[in-house]
C-alpha cells in the first residue's frame, strides 16, 4: 500500500467528516492492491480525526490484523463486500442524515432526481437487519454481511433500513463523489417533497418595481462588498 | 453618544449578520440620548463591515446629517418608530429568513411556540406596503413610516408583508436578543407545521439493545474525542 | 472534584454550544461525587463561554454555595433530578431546535427512527410546566423540579413542553452523546415526517447516461481537489 | 481583459461557492469588452479554487482558446447566450441547492415571494433538455445552448429541468446578486409551502409572564456576552 493511498484514505475520513456525510462513526475501506482478500481501515476513530497512522490493515473475514488496536465491530461489512464485488476498492460505511428518511419502511424509493444526483444509480437497494433480530441493526457478523453484500448487487450503493449507506466505487475519491451526491439528491428529494400548499407571490408590479431599484450600482456594490469580506484568491 | 455605545452598535451589526438575521441589507438604529429626536445608524454598507467610524447621525425625519454619506432611504422608518415610541431606544430592521413565511398573505399569525421565543410578544402586527403601490415595498418615505409606527403600536416587533421585520427594544442588548428568538421561534413553527405523516420508528427491542451497545465507555469515548476537537477553554 | 472532571465539565457545555444543543442558555450539572447530594454547575454564563473557573457547587435545594454568584434559577431541576435518581452523575438541560416540534401538544411521540437515535430510550416523557401557571415554564421551583423528576421516571431524557428537554447519563461523555443523537433523532424524524408528496425523477436513461458521464477520472478528480482543500491531517 | 476584472471573476467563483450557490461544480463568464464574441471563463476547477491564472480566454463556439487546458464542456452554455444576449456581459451556471425543487416536472413557477428576491424577475423560464435525449442534461452543444439561450429570451435567468440554472447580468456584482437572492427566494419559498398544519403556541398568559422574565438586565446582558464572541471590528 502506497503512502499516498494512506494518506488519502485518511483525507477521505477527513472530508466525509468535515462535509457531514460520516458523523461520530461512519468508516471508508480502501482493499489491498498487493493483497486483494485484504483492507485497510482505521481503528475505531472519530472521522474528524484519522491519519495514516491510525490505518491498519483487515483480513478477509474484518478481522484487523492488529490485535492491539481497538477495531470496527462493522469491518467485517467491507470485508465481504470486498469478496462480493471484484470490481469495488473502496467501500464506505456512512449515516448521512438526507438519506436516512429514505431508509425508513414506507418511505418512496431513492431515485435521482437532478443531474449529479444521478452518480449513485437509479436502483438503490434497501436491506434490511430485521431478520436477524432486535440485536441486529450493526453488520457485525459475516452472516449479516454477506445477506448485505447480496442485497447490494451490483449497485453502486445500498440503503440500511433505519440506519444508513454503503457506497462504494473503483477509488477513493469516486467512492467520495458518490456519497456526497447521493447525500445532496437525497436532501432536494426531500426538500422538494415537503411541498404541502402555494406560496403567494409579490405581485408582478412589485417584483418589477422592486428589482429596478435593488439593480442599482450603489446597492450592488454593497452586496458584493459584504461577500468578498474574508475571501482570498 | 458615548464611544462604548458606538463600539455596541457597530457590535450589533456585526453580530445579527454572522447570526443570520440581517443579510446585505438590515440596520441598527440607536436613539441619541442628548438629543432624542435624533438616531444614530451606519451608512449605508453590508452589516457585516461596520465599524465605529461608519455610523452617522440622522435628524427626526431621517435624513443623514452627513451630507458625504451614502445614507439608508429607509432611514426614515427608524425615525419616525422613535418618533412614535418614546419607551423605544433601539430599532432593527432585517429580513431573516424563517421570518418571512410569516409574512405571507394568509399565513398563520406568528405566536410563541416555546419558552424563549416568547420574547417578541403575543401580538405582532403584520404592516403591508401594498396600499402604497407598486413600488412602495420599502420604507422610505414619512408617509409609510408612520403607517407602520402605527401598525407596530406598543408592539416589540412588526412583521412586514413579503419583506421582513421591524424590531424594537429599550437598548442595543435586549433588541438584539428579541431579534435573535423571534426568529428562531419562527424556525421552530416552521420545522413544527411542516409534519405531515407519521414516521415509522424502530421496534422497541432493536431502540433497547441498540443503545445498550451504544452506551458502552469505547464508544462513548470515541464520541468524546471527536467532538472536543479544536476546542480551546 | 478533580481538576479533570471541571475540565470535562466545562468542555461539556463549549461542545454542547458549538454542535447547537445548547443555546445562549442551558446548562450542564455534575454531582460531586464525595458529597453526592452536592452538584457542580457553571454560575449563569453562555455556554459558550464557560471556563472551569465558573463552575461552583451547589445544594441539595439548588442553592449555589457561592453567594457572589450570579446562579441560575433552574439549577434546583438538577437538584431534584439528582435527588431522585441515584444511578445519574450528570443532568443536562437544554433546548435544541429539532427537540421542540415534539414538546408541543398534539406532537407524536419522539421515538428512535435510527440506529444511533435508539441512545435516548423509546419512552421519553413530556413534562407540562401549564398545572404551575403562567409563570411557571422554568424549572425553578423544589415542586416543580420534583414534578419534573416524577415525570422523568427511569428514562435517560424528558421533554418539557414547549420549553426544552432535560437528559441524565452516568457520567459527562455519555450524557453529552445521549443530547446529541437524541436531537440527530428529532432532526431525522422531523424531515421524515414532512414528505408531502412525490417528486419526480431523472429517467433511468437519463440517470445511466449522466452517471456515466460524470464518473470519469477528471471529473471525480475536480471533485476531490474541491474538497480536501485546507484540510490537514 | 483588464487584471481587476479578472481578480474579480475569480473572486465571484470563490464568494459563489462559499456561499452555497456553487457546488464542485459551476462556473462564471465573462464577455471579452475587447472582443465581444470571446468571453473568459475558468479552466475545469472546482469553483472554489479558482485563481485569476486560471482564467482562459473561450471563442464564439465556446471553443477554450488554451488547447493545453481541461475545459469545460458545457463552456458552450455562456458562448450562445453571449451571442443572443448583447446586454449580457455576465452568465453564471450553477446548481443551487433551493431552486432544484423548482426544476422539477410539475413545480409550481418560481415567483418572488419577498423583497429581495425579486431581483431574479417574474417569469423564470424552465429549459428542459429531456428532447436532446438521454445522454443531453448537459448543455455541451451549440444545438442544445441555442435551445436554452431561445428559452431565456430576455428574462434574467432561466432553470434547466432536474440540473439547475442559468443567471445572466451587465456586469459580475450584479449576476452575483441575482443568483444569491434568487436562490434565497426559492429557500424561502420552500420554505413557506411546506407548512401542512397548524403549530399549537404558549398561551398568552404564559407569553407574557415568560418575557418579562427573560427581558431583564441580567439575561440580556448573558445573550450579549454569549453572541459576541469571537467578533472583532
Amino acid at each position: 500500500m502506497t503512502e499516498t493511498s494512506l494518506r488519502d484514505l485518511a483525507l477521505a475520513n477527513r472530508l466525509l467528516a468535515r462535509d457531514g456525510i460520516v458523523d461520530d462513526f461512519g468508516h471508508v475501506a480502501l482493499r489491498d492492491p498487493a493483497d486483494p482478500a485484504r483492507f485497510w481501515l482505521s481503528r475505531a476513530l472519530p472521522p474528524n480525526r484519522v491519519t495514516p497512522a491510525d490505518l491498519r490493515r483487515h483480513g478477509p473475514d474484518g478481522t484487523c490484523e492488529d490485535p492491539g488496536a481497538q477495531a470496527y465491530s462493522e469491518a467485517v461489512l467491507h470485508a465481504r463486500v470486498f469478496a462480493a464485488r471484484p470490481d469495488v476498492q473502496v467501500s464506505i460505511h456512512h449515516h448521512a442524515r438526507p438519506l436516512l428518511p429514505f431508509t425508513l419502511v414506507g418511505a418512496p424509493p431513492l431515485r435521482p432526481v437532478f443531474h449529479t444526483g444521478a452518480v449513485a444509480g437509479w436502483d438503490i437497494p434497501v436491506w434490511d437487519s430485521a431478520p436477524f433480530g432486535d440485536g441486529g441493526m450493526l453488520v457485525d457478523t459475516v452472516e449479516k454481511a454477506d445477506s448485505l453484500a447480496a442485497c447490494l448487487g451490483p449497485a453502486r450503493a445500498a440503503l440500511l433500513r433505519a440506519h444508513g449507506a454503503v457506497v462504494v466505487g473503483p477509488d477513493i475519491a469516486t467512492a467520495v463523489m458518490i456519497a456526497i451526491y447521493m447525500a445532496e439528491n437525497a436532501a432536494v428529494a426531500l426538500a422538494a417533497g415537503a411541498t404541502a400548499r402555494p406560496v403567494p407571490s409579490l405581485s408582478r408590479g412589485e417584483a418589477a418595481e422592486t428589482a429596478r431599484r435593488l439593480l442599482t450600482p450603489n446597492t450592488v456594490a454593497r452586496v458584493w462588498a459584504g461577500r468578498v469580506a474574508g475571501l482570498e484568491l
